[in-house]
């Protein structure tokens, strides 16, 4: 099970995760992306989507053509975890 | 340019959309699906993206594991057109 990070602990793991801040409205974190049409959106959330089922950790994301807002949480903690920090890492290394 | 369509318009198409329903604060329509898990989602989803591409017409959605909220709008039409009922009804061949 998963261990909910105190906000000390995100506040410090965000210093290395940039763009990417606490949610306002839950323990979330979260970040905005867009990218240059749809193509190269759903290119993006597609490596994503391997790496969800690969974490068996999945984020929460909205898109319209080529905006992308991603929204990181792990219910089993009841807010953010190391398994969200590792998620977001992994994202930034898959940006065009 | 695809035309905007009017109230009694959407009504009568969605009549042929089950589950479908007029979005309450825009013009759009808007349906909720659930698949039994992240990969069946997914699949459905991988399968909206290449036909978007193909209409050149782009749904917004929020997705969370196995469930997906899809709102169709067209904004050179300023709300529910055409393209919209086309995108829907081709979407719900694709259901699982």
């Amino acid at each position: 099970m998963p261990e909910r990070l105190t906000d000390t602990e995100i506040d410090k793991a965000l210093t290395e995760l940039a763009g990417w801040t606490k949610a306002q409205d839950r323990s979330a974190i979260t970040k905005s992306f867009k990218f240059k049409n749809f193509s190269q959106c759903w290119a993006f959330m597609s490596r994503i989507a391997l790496l969800a089922e690969k974490m068996n950790h999945h984020p929460e994301w909205f898109n319209a053509y080529n905006s992308l807002d991603i929204c990181l949480t792990t219910h089993d903690a009841g807010g953010v975890s190391p398994l969200d920090i590792e998620m977001a890492t992994k994202i930034e290394k898959f940006k065009p």
